[in-house]
């Protein structure tokens, strides 16, 4: 509901019609809700390289409709599979740190090939089911570690959050934005704090924006000013979505979120990760091993004198050490991670 | 001298000219050098809340002239000293936080009084030269506390900085980027990183302009990258300026700068906080007494959907603890902080 009480339509940020995926561009919020129509995959892939969707679940679903609109359009027969395989790689090498977009993706392609014999429009009609299905777990999902993840926060909530975690980022209903709109469904008033997040703003344009949608009171800050916040004593928790999720419970999010985590563990604050069970990636054994990607300059909206240099890394790296607990839809995991991860990922735990 | 070998006139933010003050229009840079001709105290005063001049030094030196542009104008007889204690009030009011503004006004003030009798050209002609006896103390100053700082530092640094603590912060040379130049001085090599420092941009805009203009190699950070690029091991020290340091050590400084002293702390590196000794208060028991100031949404440049709302602190309050040096021109100050700071200020330290 909006605050004057107008119903006000679940937020997602992507939707399978007739004529293409449709996806809300990124770019132009908070200004103007643009929807693009995307037909092709390669345009699909465009989309994520150039940011109009975004957010680890999101672009990992954007890319399963991607798999199926490359099904869709390559004919029949003996050509079918490899010209779905070659969009499955194009599209896995749009962006190369989320683990969502390589388990959507590889979901896609064993579900392509138990299809093989039947190579055509039949097959392309079950690869559409299977994305919309995995839109429609994702979403599922979010509800359910959003629910966990409510009890963690006590009943006037001061939560201080980075980048965009929210419907926007997922399928819809969102993960660590997903939890506080759980908080909200339980009775819990909830108070939310957002930085920038320099240099694309997805805190100031996207998570303001669709937080305040919804009447939550946000206030923006710069992501400099965190440290001052936590020092006032203004928040009761920092929570956060993640990108990929260690076996060891090392978190890779956007950047930024590693100070946050320091700035939680001084101030004596839980650091909460958020995310579907489809970001933990147990074959990972540590943070350590994830490749993060870093982009271009131009993300700042600005030129440097002659000489000066950009360094723009679009990831980091948090420590399990400085993480309280991982929020997922099997549950919510505690450290030691490494035994709590495993015993959700249903691997049955060592016996060191 | 510049990379090419053209020799380089030393960089102020403010001249004092026959016609009045010449102020560079920090706002401007680094796309223009425009300088401002300031003949009226009240224009001095727009001249630092606008932040046409900024950097507690060159606050507390522009505020100076201010004080003598006022008694130049302030008439003869009894009217005189009036006249220039309204102005100094008013010049007084302009940023809550710096400490130098107090002490470079009320030292004004003080030779104001003792000319009481001069009232008239005769005592502007000795205010005149008390400010541009400040001017020239304070560089020398600069000079000073910058070459004891270089000696803290490795023959190969790589430095991360904050905001501007340059030339253009003081009445010249600087003090965190003195201590840069010193260093250089000394033949060492410095490689510098700094943060955007949302929402003015001073690191981006100034401080980048500042040292590249030298030959400095310089690299722009968004202020969230900080986290990553310590725990890449990219950065031997931390090292920026101050607005104000208490007694116990305490340092008031640009937002963010408590974050990046967590960081340091928590990698090992040392922090270092560099300033002329008029920053120093010895009668703020701890910084917990600071007045810090907030400024407007306007800062950040853009605006935010219906309902939410900015909280722009300017400074942050670094605790003792997690400073490594306080470098000031009367010498380098370890801690405990509250007896290396009174020995420097010539107070005898307690016994305790």
């Amino acid at each position: 509901m909006r605050p004057g009480g107008v119903p006000l339509a679940p937020l997602r940020p992507l939707e399978l019609a007739a004529e293409g995926l449709r996806v809300l561009d990124q770019r132009r919020l908070p200004g103007e809700e643009r929807w693009l129509l995307l037909r092709a995959p390669e345009e699909v892939a465009e989309a994520i390289k150039g940011m109009a969707v975004r957010g680890a679940p999101a672009i990992g679903l954007a890319a399963a409709y991607g798999v199926y609109l490359a099904a869709a359009r390559a004919g029949r027969g003996e050509e079918w599979l490899p010209a779905v395989e070659r969009a499955a790689e194009m599209l896995l090498s749009t962006r190369p740190t989320a683990a969502n977009l390589r388990w959507a993706v590889e979901r896609m392609l064993a579900r392509a090939r138990s299809l093989h014999d039947l190579a055509g429009e039949e097959a392309a009609r079950a690869l559409r089911e299977e994305a919309l299905l995995m839109h429609r777990e994702d979403e599922a999902m979010n509800r359910r570690l959003s629910r966990l993840g409510a009890d963690l926060l006590p009943p006037r909530s001061r939560v201080l959050t980075h980048c965009n975690a929210g419907a926007l980022a997922t399928g819809g209903y969102g993960t660590a934005l997903g939890v506080l709109r759980a908080a909200r469904e339980q009775g819990k008033e909830v108070e939310v704090f957002v930085g920038e997040t320099r240099p694309w703003l997805q805190g100031a344009r996207l998570t303001a924006w669709e937080l305040s949608r919804e009447g939550f009171p946000v206030t923006v800050i710069s992501d400099a000013a965190a440290g001052r916040l936590l020092a006032l004593g203004r928040v009761d928790a920092v929570l956060v979505g993640a990108d990929r999720i260690a076996a060891n419970g090392d978190v890779v999010n956007k950047i930024g979120t590693y100070t946050l985590a320091c700035l939680a563990s001084r101030h004596g604050l839980p650091f909460y990760v958020a995310a579907p069970w489809s970001t933990v990636d147990l074959g990972l054994p540590s943070g350590e091993g994830a490749s993060l990607e870093e982009r271009g300059a131009e993300e700042f909206g600005y030129s440097l004198p002659l000489g000066v240099g950009f360094w723009n890394p679009v990831f980091d790296l948090t420590p399990a050490e400085l993480v309280t607990a991982v929020i997922t839809d099997r549950g919510v995991a505690f450290p030691p991670f490494t035994t709590s991860l495993r015993f959700l990922g249903g691997v049955v735990p060592c016996s060191t």
